[in-house]
């Protein structure tokens, strides 16, 4: 009788469900469930730097998409049975902390907070603690540099300690009323195993090491001394906060009889610890040492795992180097370009180039295609939104450069696109730089599903096949692979991550191979490209124009007064 | 009795006639004729770098519109009669080349070379001598480095000898044919005054100074020495040219019986020398020292005179430096941008933003309108069509930088249009520095007619109150006024051309002064423009990217290929 595992995929937007075979890697059944409070599920205000979620939307969320997604299966799968699941798995977004009382229960369940938004999850999105980031950065910077050459250099306000010591500075009732805080990532498990409580949760590896700065090899999370430097009430905090945090092949519990009654599932059935959607997406594409696993949409999340034995290098502008983030008894390398998709969809969407009909992604693609590599004498940085990876730097803009009086829509759509192929091959590179090397690279995500020019661009600039992810969902997929491992194989799962992703992970037959020719010109391009990353980029470059997009900010945020 | 003189203007597509009241400047009686031969008056072949006129087109041009403007004056002045005309000034476009046989006959006028472009006139932006330009360049760099420091340190594909040698090299036959070869602006009056005998014509040293390296400093033109190491022949040519050039002040001759009697003017009424469109162009505007006249539209011609008292020193990057090329007893002084409204119209009409309805250049002016200098947080280079003065470039090619995921076609609108104030700021800075003060700006041309944003942003920009003309028609205007010095004060006109101007032009009442607050944000941002065009226009910047345009236009031409 075949085996299943589920993978939960907690989103920005909603929450999906997916019953996998154990076996071949077949998804059998699926449900998505739109979180019900806020716009599209994140509450906002008119601070523009807030987007929270309500916790309610993940005891709900995880309710309906589980019945629906058994429900679906039961539809596809003749014979199919609840019964049949062994294990569940779950990624989250993050960092998305939320404060719990000393039972674990959200403060947002209180009915004095149920509609404070201090007391609800803090989004991985929500940026109210850029000073407070901004701060941490500079203590570390002065006394744990060791803290920051893991995290990209500095500490950004998306994290974990940014949003607590900001709620103790800008809510203090509701920090007062917190016991501690926990991640999304390590809720998720302890809601369903029944052990919310602060002594029995356990925490992620993934999300404490890439958002709290935690490593085994200074004793766990930041130092109770660093931390009370901040504040004496984080000091408080790290003796609540776990020892040890763990990977994905660890079971954060069993299920529990209220989550089976809810669900139809077997109670008692191991739910594995959680991991970011990133992470178990690479999981789900396939990764392992030489590859580059990429969700490629909006923007990129670029991934790589190297060997525990030859750890590599601290890789400067890195966002996180984390033991047994991704894989476990692997280093996780989390790289990633703060715009991919998005770039395209500004040009597509605010531009609206072309007139009334040759302005949309489907037709510039088919222009575009028509165009041969270098012919347009364009080179475009993948800036509109910052950079994430080796530059680190939020505060970059986009650059245009080459046109003429002739330049048309599609070759600047083109330019767009290896724009992001350049910034691609530039993370690649730094990599292979520190004794990472990237043999082959595994794709996934919205613009690998929907737009074959930009695979083949892609493969044109990084000079590598680009292979695409047989699930449209490997987030959810890598979540469901953490179940079928922490099932273990006697209960007809598996013993490793290796063996799992081998039975259960796949590719399509399309590959987009280099083309020599174009890849000739991209090299010509590349240079160029590295030559405006570091002018504009960097403070040190021998001809640093690095001024000049920051006093443009500087003027522009004057400007808008 | 009104006395009236005619301005013939002398274009790229057609020829305007232009009768003016000698007291007022008023302009009673208009005519325009397109040229009838090629595509819109230009003769074009498979060769892109081919562009030649018709001088058919001249002689029939001069009869038509002549004879129209007197009839649309006699329609608007009740008893005006063409006898009350008292001179005729001209301008043209140049360097417009002619071949003519031994009496001052066009070889285009021979049966045998009827249909034979190399035998017709090589209009201004024929750029089949640019391998001779180069020729000529590289020897003048060696040998005669005073001719390149008076325009712009290279010859131009576009000039003179670059045109005659390249005849004699590709088309032996008209090169062989030809006794001389005399610019357009010299062909006309000669034309008009029976003059064309080459021992007869006067020389304007507008076209002689500014495209055939004339200067009375070394003995006019190029030496023969000089000229025969580039071809023999080139050497043997210059007997035939004239020891002399002569400024608009001067009468190239008396109206011919025959033209006389083609148009109903008076025989005998003094023809001026002719000078560039441009030129006229300042002098219709109202130029004298301390002026910067533009005429704006799809390029810009900045010009600007300097007392011959203290002649200025070299500027490095001009076009031209040419005493009396403008107005005679002073330095004229010639510069420009490759594109203004060009930017705008390729923008507008490559990029058709906005979608259906709002990217028209009206709608894309109203939006831009309401934006606060440098809200927008861009900065662009206005090098779409390379770089004219300063840089003197043609491989160079447009920057936007700044650009986010929310940028709006507006904001780059607005982008574009500071960008160009930018690079006429470039210009007035360049000027100052070497000692022609520039206290007033006047401009003419399509730009400023219609685009009161566009002057608003170029005062805010330079710093100095925009003035427009009165007149709309400023090269015909000063071709006019040329008419009048050379008919003198006896018979009605003016003694020189300060009087002449002083009752002739005039400003329109609506000015642009530029608004302090936003003058001072654009002081913050010019500083960063002038950055951006050291960093890719200049080879020896601290930061040199001047490689980047000039390898992405080599890449382009062989993926071109």
């Amino acid at each position: 009788m075949p085996k299943y595992t589920i993978g939960l995929d907690y989103g920005t937007n909603s929450v999906r469900a997916l019953v996998v075979n154990v076996a071949n890697g077949r998804e059998v059944g699926t449900a998505v469930w739109n979180y019900a409070h806020g716009k599209e599920g994140v509450i906002l205000s008119s601070d523009p730097n807030l987007a929270r979620q309500h916790p309610a939307d993940y005891v709900k969320g995880a309710e309906v998409t589980i019945v629906k997604a058994l429900e679906d299966a039961a539809k596809a799968v003749k014979g199919f049975k609840p019964e049949q699941v062994i294990g569940i798995g779950v990624d989250t977004t993050g960092s998305t902390p939320l404060p719990v009382d000393e039972n674990g229960r959200p403060l947002a369940f209180q009915k004095r907070f149920a509609k404070e938004p201090a007391a609800m999850a803090w989004l991985w999105k929500d940026h109210t603690g850029i000073e407070e980031a901004e701060e941490i950065t500079a203590l570390a910077k002065d006394i744990r540099p060791q803290y920051l050459a893991k995290c990209g250099g500095a500490y950004s306000s998306e994290w974990f300690f940014s949003k607590i010591l900001h709620c103790k500075r800008a809510h203090r009732n509701v920090f007062d009323a917190a016991y501690t805080w926990v991640e999304c990532a390590d809720w998720i498990p302890a809601m369903l195993t029944g052990n919310e409580a602060p002594d029995k949760y356990v925490a992620s590896v993934c999300a404490a090491g890439h958002k709290a700065m935690y490593n085994d090899a200074w004793g766990g999370y930041p130092d109770a001394q660093f931390l009370s430097i901040l504040d004496p009430a984080l000091g408080k905090l790290r003796e609540r906060l776990k020892d040890k945090a763990h990977a994905v092949d660890t079971r954060a519990g069993a299920l529990s009889r209220a989550w089976a009654k809810k669900t139809g599932l077997p109670e008692g059935i191991p739910v594995a610890v959680a991991a970011f959607d990133a992470h178990l997406g690479a999981v789900g594409v396939g990764i392992r040492p030489g590859i580059f696993a990429r969700i490629v949409g909006t923007s990129s999340c670029d991934m790589a795992v190297a060997s525990m034995d030859k750890p590599p290098a601290d890789i400067p502008g890195l966002c996180g180097i984390v033991p047994g983030s991704i894989l476990p008894g692997a280093i996780g390398l989390e790289a990633g370009q703060s715009a991919v998709g998005d770039i395209f969809n500004w040009f597509v969407n605010y531009l609206e180039p072309g007139g009334a009909k040759a302005g949309s992604h489907e037709a510039l693609t088919k222009e575009a295609a028509k165009l041969a590599p270098g012919a347009s004498g364009l080179l475009a940085l993948d800036w509109n939104n910052g950079n994430r990876t080796i530059l680190v730097d939020q505060r970059l803009t986009g650059v245009l450069l080459g046109q003429t009086l002739y330049t048309t829509p599609a070759e600047i759509y083109r330019a767009l696109i290896e724009a992001t192929g350049f910034g691609a091959l530039t993370i690649i590179n730094r990599f292979e730089e520190y004794g990472v090397p990237i043999r082959r690279v595994l794709n996934c995500g919205g613009i690998a599903e929907k737009n074959p020019l930009v695979m083949q661009i892609f493969a044109d600039i990084m000079g590598r096949t680009m292979e695409i992810s047989r699930s449209a969902q490997t987030c959810a997929l890598g979540a469901a692979i953490a179940g079928a491992v922490v099932a273990g194989k006697k209960a007809g799962g598996y013993s490793s991550f290796s063996a799992a992703q081998k039975a259960m992970t796949g590719l399509k037959a399309k590959k987009f191979k280099p083309d020599p020719k174009a890849r000739r010109v991209y090299q010509e391009i590349y240079p160029l490209y590295k030559d405006l990353h570091d002018a504009f980029g960097t403070k040190d470059w021998n001809g640093n124009l690095g001024h000049v997009m920051k006093q443009l900010l500087e003027i522009r945020a004057k400007a808008r007064k």
